[in-house]
């Protein structure tokens, strides 16, 4: 068995198949019976509205012959687009699809059968689900059943079906984002379908950041047993390649048909199976992050980045983060202080840049802000100053940092962290102008602990100790500190957990022994600021429900939610 | 028959109600036996994720009771969300639903079976298909079958198997989007299920703005011949109160039961069917680019707008618009000139503004401007002028109108077309700050057409010659014309349409004869554009394919479309 978890690029098709074709290689080389590459690896997931495309999907096949004639031995099991029943619905023509190939011969195709669209995915958008009669392939002796993604979360779904037909050995090809925990998660549904099939089976995911996703890796093979007696690495690419038991099938004569894809490849000492280290939860986190950002950053044809260091926490992690993901020379700091900026804010993004050994500058501000101040003064006669002056000071910050990504070519990260985008503590076109949100879907009190563990990690202070022991200020006035304006970071952020993760209403909150006033509050501020985040840069998903793509609300929202139960 | 196209409100569950009542009302005082209201009337349409919130849908039960308990005589036929089924599917735990109800007695509910996931449209995501049994409903001696938007827009579907079983109308309830020439779309598909079924289908569509969705109204009743007879107006609510001839049904003892919800009403006068004038192509197009304006600025709780004025015709149009919109009083016009900018820029800005009658200043953007060079002239030292320099004005602008808009409450709108959108020929912050986007979804070519129907349509020059007969030029260096950057909008917009609403590929535009070299750059910089796209504020979709919720590519995406047939 190989199992391969590769980062393939969304569209490049001639790409992805010679990534895909090195991996096999590999795997043939290291004597292989059967390599089985991640869902729709010819084209990368997800392909979104390119499925619409109809010369895209036959782009897909090109490829895809292309790689059928390589094979050799070796059985592929691999993801494409299939795109032969195209005549029957126009909205929907393709099928996500794996095929079963050797020595140029394709032995079969399944189409996924169950179609996820919640969440992140919009499967019924693009995918006619299967529904053609499943085959089983014999491997080594071994009759061996395919399924993707999604087939293997549904009790009693294609698992059990093919178990029930003679399967003896389950691939499960997946494109299955990133959450923290989430290969807990998987383990588990893998192991409730092991319980109903008794048949091992092998998951393989994809590697690499797209977009708003990121993909973790970590196949595995679980045994019969539901012992886990693979691992494959967090964050990175691998092709394992070991020896997996497959005990002969209860079902004496399976009903389904065994297509022959190849004889038993012969005795020889037995391969073990890899088992990567498991990282500690912040770890884990970490990397994916890192990840998320190097491969937006390069994907989309940049090699440095800017990032606004106001000496704070987040713009402190992100600068950190940047640094582990594409090195310490592509990251470009620049400390943008006010006339309301504190000495420390300066010393700490300077001490910052130094221990990170980045490209560090200062721009004051107040050149800007001052003739700001006076070309808007006739307009402003009379009127007291308020949030208008605080948000021209980040909006000016954006402009500077913005002509210097122009003129350097620089992509420049935002530091936004969950909590705020949550309630609209921001400033559009200010601290939020920038292509990547890093740390937008961690919340402030999962920001501190994270920067904690990285010191702890790294066995040395690289957050400056002074950045975690400060009161939050945004600095926009003086003696300003967050918790002016919002509850303490302990109090929202539970109740932020609630509204966003848990979807539930000011009626429900109160219920739940929430502050009435402040839940009330705070769960409008989130409605409101629904217009805010929709012009906010991407970043990664994280956790179990990110803003973005994962909760979709309407931006003109009547809804309060103040009935009580 | 009344047909009931209401403004509601997305979340606005008891106004909605009220709403609803107010039309009933008027419907009952007219003498109608039976008022049939736009789909998911009682939420809004679309309610987006609030459906994944378990309140949400209990919170629409229960607004429902209100409804139901206020019926009289009168028949209602109302959209709502019936969330019975919840235990099945917590992914899907809600129906789409039309429930017939009078005298406060619920006489049967439907479930859409139909469910659109595609375009604009995300209903795998939120509902479970209809699949009970299917009633007909007894009103006035005539049987009437219930069904929901898209379930007319399938052959042989719901409508055929209800006039198989014996239904002699077919009220249909939609949330229908507004593009342009829809009405003619909609009449050719009612009518092709008439052709199958023989019934006279009613058309009850909503109206009003909903984020970057408009509602048209436009509802209409075909009857058994395909004669439109009655016609709802275009962009406005309205309570139809008309007869309607139901010929008995030729399935001499149909198949579905048959519940007897109001006998008939008795001998009276006739009452003939409104017939509203339908508007010309680009009249169309104005009145549901105001109402989309209108309805996003009122409905998020503002109510007034500032534009910023350059004195080129995307701005003159918006403004013209919003003062259609809102009101002159409530449109606040802002010209901010810079170094490059012309004499006739100001002139012809000052003169719209005094035509439309808006209030109007002029913020010269020079200390700014001279600011930030001075700022960055540091980090700048031995690098040449470039699009840095350009966008810096952009982007101060936008800083200026931002502070305006917070200090005096106006939501700003933005002035981008689409052939901008589409190339990325706009600047990040600068002209794209703002909340919404007037026409985002109109090609360059159809901004000079609307213009010069509107001075038709006046009968006097609101937008002024000058300004449609200059060479566009976005005035950020010296002697600027968007034709240095872009082929000419004559070229450029044809070749847009084949890829953004086509979905066309390099190697189809060069087959199809567009110049080849000018199709790859073009398509490539369509795709480079992505994540700019993402951070541009919501506006109006008004064509068949808009960019926004309706095209969903990915910002990362390597496919290049270069292989020819």
């Amino acid at each position: 068995m190989a199992a391969c978890q590769l980062n393939l690029r969304v569209g490049d098709l001639e790409g992805n198949v010679d990534r895909i074709l090195g991996a096999y290689a590999q795997a043939s080389a290291e004597g292989a019976d059967i390599a089985v590459f991640s869902e729709l690896a010819v084209c990368g997931y997800p392909p979104e509205d390119l499925l619409l495309k109809p010369a895209f999907v036959d782009d897909v096949q090109a490829a895809t012959r292309r790689l059928v004639a390589a094979t050799g031995d070796c059985v592929a099991v691999v993801g494409f687009v299939d795109g032969e029943e195209a005549a029957a619905d126009p909205n929907r023509r393709a099928s996500n699809a794996a095929m079963v190939v050797s020595n140029g011969v394709v032995h079969g195709v399944y189409h996924k059968r169950a179609l996820p669209d919640y969440g992140v995915f919009d499967e019924e958008r693009y995918f006619r689900p299967g529904a053609e009669a499943m085959s089983l392939y014999g491997v080594g002796g071994v009759k061996v059943g395919v399924t993707i993604c999604e087939d293997v979360w549904i009790p009693g779904g294609v698992v059990a079906e093919l178990a029930a037909g003679g399967a003896e050995l389950i691939v499960n090809l997946n494109a299955s984002p990133y959450y923290a925990g989430k290969t807990a998660v998987r383990e588990l549904v893998v192991g409730e379908r092991i319980d109903e099939s008794h048949v091992p089976i092998v998951y393989v995911n994809q590697v690499g950041g797209q977009d708003e996703l990121v993909f973790d890796g970590g196949s595995f093979a679980m045994a019969a047993d539901k012992t886990v007696v693979a691992l494959g690495p967090h964050c990175q690419e691998a092709v394992m390649v070991f020896d997996i038991e497959a005990p002969a099938s209860s079902t004496a004569s399976g009903s389904f048909s065994v297509v022959a894809a190849r004889s038993t490849s012969g005795p020889r000492p037995p391969i073990p199976a890899p088992f990567s280290a498991v990282p500690d939860h912040y770890g884990e986190i970490w990397d994916a992050l890192a990840l998320a950002t190097r491969d937006y950053v390069r994907k989309n044809g940049f090699t440095d980045v800017g990032v606004a260091l106001s000496g704070g926490i987040d713009s402190t992690l992100v600068a950190a983060i940047a640094v582990d993901a594409l090195g310490a020379a592509h990251v470009h700091t620049v400390a943008m202080p006010s006339r309301f900026s504190s000495e420390h804010s300066l010393s700490d993004a300077a001490r910052l840049a130094q221990v990170l050994g980045c490209d560090h500058r200062v721009i004051p501000i107040e050149p800007a802000h001052a003739a700001f101040l006076d070309m808007l003064a006739p307009s402003f006669v009379g009127r007291d100053p308020d949030l208008t002056e605080e948000n021209l000071q980040s909006r000016i910050r954006g402009v500077a940092i913005m002509a210097l990504s122009n003129k350097f070519g620089w992509l420049v990260l935002t530091t936004g962290n969950k909590s705020e985008l949550a309630v609209g503590y921001s400033t559009l076109y200010g601290d939020t102008a920038g292509a990547f949100g890093v740390i937008k879907d961690l919340w402030k009190t999962q920001v501190y602990d994270l920067c904690r563990w990285k010191n702890r990690d790294a066995g040395r202070e690289i957050i400056p100790e002074s950045v975690l022991t400060k009161p939050p200020s945004a600095e926009l006035r003086p003696d300003q500190r967050d918790d002016q304006s919002l509850p303490p970071y302990e109090i929202l952020d539970p109740l932020l957990i609630d509204i966003v993760e848990h979807d539930r209403v000011v009626g429900q909150l109160i219920d739940l022994g929430h502050d009435p006033a402040v839940a009330a509050r705070i769960a409008r501020l989130v409605d409101i600021a629904e217009y805010k985040r929709r012009q906010n840069p991407p970043g990664p998903k994280i956790s179990i429900k990110a803003f973005g793509r994962d909760r979709r609300m309407p931006m003109t929202n009547s809804y309060r939610g103040e009935r009580r139960g």
